[in-house]
């Protein structure tokens, strides 16, 4: 079963689609760019979005729901922001169907045309902000620390499961303070919760940063982001924070009255992660043999196998591992199948990347042992049945560490100082190419100048870059600090 | 403050109205028939959610997602579904905007026609059918038991916040099964689930029962339901589980080999339950003075009040409170605005109908005492500060069985047995009218002409209804069964 999976090697790309697929994570459906995600795959990204959410509420965060449709109206109010989504818009046109009149099947009822087409959402600023404008009168009201976690539509051309979909899950969160100030911290406290989810959930090492003008989110004053280093050398942006400015408050004419009773313009923030998280989590960790999850954030932390089968004795022995391990709240089945080998469910749980396998064989249990399995490492271990609560809890923090560890070599590995185009060049064109810290002039044009004769854009310039004198690696023109630059998702 | 609102026996459905926004659950949106979920609104049904998505777990099932996007032709394979659901589509039929050429705006870019129409989901039964179709071969692939929480959109033409929107918010099940028994076992095993959820956390009683044809879903062999009776006298429909037979297996072609080799159809249930619950909730419980939610669903189950305001006495004690209440797990806030009279705040908090108020005054505690209000009630009584946390917990329990047993006698008071039209129509004319059991003739015909004599529908055929020799109360033709009969939201 595992076999049928493409070597990261032979085919990165076909790699990845194949653990999608057989991993049961997701499919491709009948609307072109949609995806189905399945159960398992659902199942992790619930975890995803629970402790998320929990970040979000013990930040000061609520909930909250806006309509699915925009008017096209409001899409135009703020100029960067409709520039940044009118080319890849799902547009609501007519409200009802109807027989065809020659009987050859359903038609759109020409008759149903609406006045104003409706955008469905690629994201919820306007609306918001529309709403807002009735929300806040004065400072007494603000900040509204709101989040929404919805589905959003962009009409992408080329699309890849979970990294790029026509339609995806995501949260949104859109802020309103008094000050600029508080803006500013919000977006970077927000900044920080991601990369600490990244970090210490998805086990996933990533790089805040400030976005270049050039790819700053459309109507934003300044975009944060977190980018992470996928097993390839791509970069993969995982997540991103905006410092929105007065833009929204302005299109949307928000105010509210300061404590001298002056009126002012509201200050913004949004900030979204989405179901593209998944495809870093598969990238980040898996191997040929499957999906490999970090026990922080899979559905299912250890399987029991039975060997060779469920039996009266393994089952009782089995029962109590599981209750033991339950009674510590670690995630545990039992795999009772009775038609399957056990190789072929060892192979199958390597599929699903489940963190922890205990074999359980009659032989070894009269030793008083039992034999675990790394999902990770592949190393097995004879334990004793005596404690194994507490040997499998240790195990399962260890593994998430020993994953983040590994993923952080790699990108170590795979970040480099280049000073000059041949090297940059030279790097960014190998098989697996990575992470290149570079001088960078400042301006667009160079940007752009760079991509085109490299394919690398420049991920962000990192928040914690030190000042450098140097000159630009393209132009020779100066610079007092080193950018990110990568191909990217 | 709760002044504002319009009494129930004035006008109840502007009573409605004023308790969803002046509680902050929910308002219209820019979008016609869409609304917004407020932050406090969302809160509730968040916990409806996952209350109802445990119990979902609990029983087996697993959640999943599909496409917001239904191609146009999926809708017309089935015939009673299409027909059930065409005249109430949203439909997308382009994919990008662009510049008008006069200047004049952002217009639909005209050649981003798309081939075929997408319609945004009313529901997924098709979208879902046709995925099935790859993913059920043999009986070792049954049942699936999924459920998805979504969006859906239904183009409805008069709307109410919460009881009928264009866009809500829902979970629907999705399961297939080997054989017929199974599949109703399975549609009645849901229905018990949702009867369970209404009475034990909504504290709403209901009537299991069976629709008529005529009120049946596009698609179904039967269609069970819930039913409440709201204070006003008038049937909600509070939630619904289909048993679809094998009409989308057929529809979609999706069949499986039995344990014997043959190919069979394979058979269907679905069920949902949406945001118009949050309607129940609040028509169910609520007073002139505000919303009343029970305690098992209150996002803020006691709100600790010091009189006449904050001081460190006082918060001292309150500090104390709280972190006894929260150790067991009931969801407590200390309300230490200092702008803010305690009138003000008994209101404000009276409105949101926060299940308990504790009163903190120094008067009391000086005899170690604390004053405890109950928001259904409004009784209040002094109770010993020592050894609170066991008082509030009884409480809170006592008011969630106390709702449930009101919203009970109310129903029973409202519930009639009636043999004759006269009697029918004088009851169903009523000021608050009430669930009638009546003798039907089981023919859509009178079914229909009852409801154009009277506006009152066939809620249910009850599922204890008792076998009975009657006669139908509009044609005299014999009939064995009493249904029930009422007005509808």
């Amino acid at each position: 079963m595992a076999k049928e999976i493409t070597a990261r090697d032979e085919n990165y790309s076909d790699w990845y689609i194949d653990i999608v697929k057989k991993a049961n994570l997701a499919e491709n459906s009948a609307v072109r760019g949609c995806m189905v995600i399945k159960p398992y795959g659902f199942a992790i990204w619930e975890n995803i979005r629970d402790q998320l959410d929990r970040m979000f509420k013990d930040t000061g965060h609520v909930n909250a729901y806006f309509p699915l449709f925009i008017p096209k109206s409001f899409l135009s109010k703020e100029a960067q922001h409709v520039e940044g989504f009118a080319k890849e818009c799902a547009v609501v046109t007519h409200h009802r169907l109807m027989n065809a009149p020659d009987g050859s099947g359903v038609i759109v009822d020409p008759t149903s045309k609406l006045e104003e087409e409706l955008i469905v959402r690629p994201t919820s600023e306007t609306i918001i902000w529309h709403t807002y404008k009735d929300w806040i009168k004065s400072y007494r009201d603000l900040p509204l620390l709101i989040n929404q976690w919805a589905n959003v539509v962009r009409w992408e051309m080329r699309t890849r499961l979970f990294l790029r979909t026509t339609e995806f899950l995501w949260q949104e969160g859109h802020t309103a303070h008094a000050t600029k100030e508080e803006a500013i911290e919000e977006t970077l406290k927000i900044l920080d919760v991601y990369a600490t989810f990244a970090e210490e959930y998805m086990a996933m090492p990533v790089i805040k940063g400030i976005k270049t003008a050039n790819e700053r989110f459309g109507g934003a004053e300044e975009t944060y982001c977190i980018e992470a280093l996928m097993q390839d050398g791509k970069a993969l942006q995982a997540g991103t924070s905006h410092f929105l400015g007065q833009n929204f408050a302005k299109a949307f004419d928000v105010t509210f009255s300061n404590e001298n009773n002056q009126i002012e313009h509201v200050w913004a923030t949004s900030w979204g992660v989405s179901t593209r998280l998944m495809g870093g989590l598969i990238m980040t960790h898996s191997d040929d043999d499957g999906l490999i999850v970090p026990p922080r954030l899979a559905p299912v932390q250890v399987v029991i196998v039975p060997i060779p089968k469920p039996s009266p004795e393994l089952d009782e022995v089995a029962q109590k591992v599981l209750k033991a391990l339950k009674a510590r709240g670690i995630r545990t089945t039992y795999d009772m199948d009775t038609q399957k080998r056990p190789g072929f469910k060892f192979a199958e749980q390597e599929l699903r990347g489940v963190p922890v396998r205990i074999g359980l064989g009659m032989r070894d249990l009269a030793n008083g042992q039992l034999e675990i399995a790394r999902r990770d490492t592949k190393e097995k271990t004879m334990v004793n049945l005596e404690g194994i609560e507490v040997y499998i809890e240790e195990l399962l923090e260890t593994i998430q560490k020993d994953l983040f560890q590994k993923a952080l070599d790699l990108r170590t590995r795979l970040t480099y100082r280049v000073d000059t185009m041949e090297e940059f060049q030279e790097i960014i064109d190998r098989e697996t190419p990575g992470f290149i810290a570079a001088h960078w002039d400042g301006t667009t044009e160079t940007e752009i100048k760079i991509k085109e004769l490299t394919k690398a854009t420049i991920r962000c310039i990192p928040m914690d870059a030190p000042e450098e004198a140097g000159v630009c690696i393209l132009t020779g023109k100066p610079s007092n600090r080193r950018v990110l630059f990568a191909k990217a998702y």
